[in-house]
């Protein structure tokens, strides 16, 4: 008999993994924090019973929060990194020898020393001296006004439930846009394009309209509903596709997926997105 | 309290649907045959308990599988489709007025009259005079000197387990190549790149050395294991992103994720294949 640990999605849909342990379960001021040993994908990290990361899966998504914009903006010297408690995405944007100071702004304490206890694979760069963890809320952190300004910005947030709903809001991707350098660029995770559809196409909105330009951009993740998911790329003048080639050859044979026809290929708009954007 | 159908994959992985009821249930001398109603994908088809398709995801697959053959082949007047039972396929292929004749090959007629009958919204085409429907092996069909040649192949069958099993041997690809016009394509499904990677690795380098060339390409299909998906486009002659400007502009307008930019960035392959390949 397998345990099976599912992601239940509204009631109607469930993904599982079967599991050999828990590694922990606590629960912080915020949320419900979980850690379990999978027989399919390793270590896992689950927030209020859905699945955030597996040791398996884990750099189709950081690799595709972090490389488009860190293979075009002009300059990333300084870094801002909202949420990404796990350390994954801090992990893939300190590869780069040009990056010279991050910012990594999560809500929560319990799921940094989770990640650190449990899924040590995963945040493999916690003591770079270039990173600086601050226990904190993002949305106050933008509305600052006393910080330098920051080359790139990447919203590594939750669902738009929880703590993290206030990353979903347009106030929020306002104080970013104001927090950027002058050709800073923007990067959130934005839901699944079939199953968040409508929460997928009023990011692309709101955020082109605080940001300047928004250009979705989508790939698999194994571990989140539908398996069909998306960031947006934001910017007030940065073209997302221009790749600067000595970034690129630098990091592009150590990832996993990330390259750069599958940079160019994933800014591609599913044609119903396409559509309802021309509409909007 | 939910009702779940699950497909089960190695006892690691599930991925379930609430049911409001069971359509269908059938076994013919090949495999178990189910036909369900979700609450989340409308009806959905199984076979030996494996999701083969769903009213909400099926365009993910089908549109995929056909549209970059028949948009970019020289000819597309002979078609034939291996499998495909649900009518999927030969819907998206009768879109193309210069389609002139289909053989629908598949092995199992319970396949098709449960679709028929359960799911009328994804066979559309079943009376297009154009179609013609044979309840006969695949492997056999591909192996037959007396027919016509076809100028596009496309083989729409389920796992290298059970009956299909045979369509993942470099024979049967082989006789598919002797079966093709002079500047044929053929398209087959291709698994999962990631949880049947060595299967899609070892797909890819049969076919290019049955067929000439193999360029696998990638999408998301919900109901698939690990929900990225692949497929091979193969040709002795024809490059896979030399697009055929008026076919696509005749059908792209009415497909649900399929359009040039679509086209064009699905074929970047993810770092981790594109490796592999280079090595072997």
């Amino acid at each position: 008999m397998s345990i099976w640990c599912d992601e239940v999605f509204e009631e109607k849909i469930r993904f599982g993994l079967s599991i050999k342990q828990t590694l922990f379960v606590g629960h912080s001021e915020f949320q419900k924090v979980s850690v379990v040993d999978t027989e399919a994908f390793g270590r896992a990290l689950l927030i209020d019973d859905l699945w955030m990361t597996s040791e398996y899966d884990e750099k189709l998504y950081h690799e595709m929060i972090v490389h488009p914009a860190l293979c075009t903006a002009p300059r990333i010297a300084r870094v801002l990194v909202i949420g990404g408690g796990d350390g994954g995405t801090v992990r893939e944007v300190l590869r780069y020898p040009e990056v010279e100071h991050v910012d990594m702004v999560e809500i929560d304490a319990m799921v940094i020393e989770a990640s650190k206890q449990f899924l040590p694979s995963i945040g493999t760069a916690w003591n770079d001296p270039r990173l600086k963890v601050h226990v904190a809320d993002g949305l106050a952190w933008v509305a600052r006004e006393d910080l330098p300004k920051y080359d790139v910005i990447l919203v590594d947030g939750s669902d738009p439930v929880g703590p993290a709903t206030g990353l979903f809001n347009e106030d929020f991707y306002r104080n970013c846009a104001a927090r950027l350098s002058e050709q800073g660029v923007l990067v959130t995770q934005a839901e699944s394009p079939l199953l968040h559809r409508e929460v997928h196409l009023d990011m692309i909105r709101t955020i082109g309209r605080a940001v300047g330009h928004a250009h979705p951009y989508y790939g698999p993740v194994v571990l989140y509903p539908s398996g069909a998911w998306s960031w947006i790329y934001a910017s007030s003048c940065v073209a997302p596709k221009d790749i600067i080639d000595t970034r690129l050859a630098y990091i592009e044979e150590d990832c996993f997926i990330y390259n750069r026809e599958l940079h160019l290929g994933c800014f591609a708009q599913p044609n119903h997105i396409r559509k309802a954007l021309r509409r909007s």
